[in-house]
């Protein structure tokens, strides 16, 4: 029996003793498709040792065509098996379309987990919840500006409650949780709703963007983020690892060494935290 | 200079007279992979004088993989340069990611249209909605059963009304359409959410799926959506037309009849109405 994705994240967190998810997210005018796969392969190399898991963008691949899916399928292959792969897809369609999804991500691709978008409802997801070896990271209180647009309205739910529209979504999220299979996705930009979410659903696993260049307070959100389970939450960083080099410096090495201190930064602010 | 999506596809629907959007849907455990491109061509081929634009979801073809994607390149490549293609991708990401999607759909692939998500909000639609050339038809209310848990929950907007989240984003659509590309998606199987849309909005074009196979009502649907604007609306029907074949018949020929009894159904219910 394959063990469900909840528990390889958290024996890769256990492992590790990292809460570090690696971004790759190779932003357009980077590195050239061609050179995409040998890049991340060398990248993976250098940070795997202070990394839980990774997490692919897939819209950068896509964005290059045959040659960057091919790449993504190449990268997806030389992740360390121990260590999943969330693939931020932020789908979400209807019925044999959602259906569709679910294959292209966790079969087709053979991702461990992946971003979804809750507007469409619970029969959007449901293909992808289904899954009890794969875990779906719903998309809760995201970390950039236009966030605020839906997910900060509020709303008057059916027991007559008046919250914001993120505070609903993970409501659903621990309601449509019966395989314990489902996160969500808040990001380190709007610490308060963070703390809003973790107060109300202190289970959830949480899955972090926005530390690094998006600018989230890495010690004030691990410390909002930690609940005591084992894959209670990870931070995602990308462009401050894979971008972190400076002119001249070797871009790996420079990976590797910011891969070490986001690590060791989170280890300590959740100790301080316990 | 190139004209606008709505204007590409107002001059479509005025020379077929139609308003039939024919859906590009291939379900999985269908044709396969190797015969799709083929398969398509001669759908198109079948249906390209009574159709005014077509919609290739993009996830059954993601989900075929590489193969999969060779075949929407060369379906896209088949559809006759009068006809704009809108491509179902309902993507939603931000900042660079983004813009990586609307590279994706609008460069990489061409579509001329393409299907978005605004739970992300503004930011994330700004890549999309910048480009002058390209149509972008937002989610507003979706044809789907679990579409009340998000898009009717009843919202407090900042001028003190209450509405459901779909009017909400429906507003939003108004007020972000500044280059005059925006349209919303909006389920045949909800007429009476459909019907407080266009209320609301009367001159925002829709794409209506639903109708067909999910069971939306043609006529009402259409009487409710006209708006005596040339790119007010289109019907998108995929499986009805796709899959119309009984058992023995050609699916080619049936595609052909199933589309043309599409157009008229539209076109009669239109006069209708006026």
């Amino acid at each position: 029996m394959i063990a469900g994705f909840f528990d390889r994240l958290a024996a890769a967190i256990e492992r590790s003793g990292s809460r570090l998810c690696v971004g790759l997210d190779p932003h357009l005018g980077g590195v050239p498709a061609e050179e995409l796969a040998a890049f991340n392969r060398r990248l993976i190399e250098a940070t795997a040792e202070f990394a839980c898991c990774y997490k692919p963008n897939i819209a950068f691949y896509e964005a290059r065509g045959e040659a960057g899916m091919r790449a993504l399928r190449e990268t997806l292959a030389a992740v360390p098996p121990d260590l999943p792969v969330i693939l931020d897809a932020k789908r979400g369609d209807i019925g044999s379309t959602a259906e569709a999804y679910a294959a292209a991500l966790f079969d087709d691709l053979g991702a461990d987990a992946a971003t979804v978008n809750p507007y469409l409802g619970h029969d959007a997801l449901a293909p992808f919840l289904q899954r009890d070896d794969r875990g779906v990271y719903i998309l809760c209180r995201t970390s950039n500006p236009g966030a605020a647009d839906l997910q900060d309205l509020h709303v008057e739910t059916a027991s007559g409650e008046r919250l914001p529209l993120y505070l609903v979504v993970a409501d659903y999220a621990r309601q449509w949780n019966a395989r314990g299979n489902i996160g969500v996705v808040v990001g380190a930009t709007y610490p308060r709703e963070l703390a809003a979410i973790r107060i109300r659903c202190p289970e959830l696993p949480l899955l972090i963007p926005g530390v690094g260049v998006q600018g989230g307070a890495l010690e004030e959100v691990v410390e909002t983020a930690e609940n005591g389970k084992p894959a209670g939450f990870v931070v995602s960083v990308s462009r401050a690892i894979v971008e972190a080099a400076r002119p001249g410096e070797d871009p790996f090495v420079a990976a590797r060494a910011a891969a070490r201190r986001y690590r060791d930064a989170i280890a300590a602010a959740a100790r301080a935290r316990r």
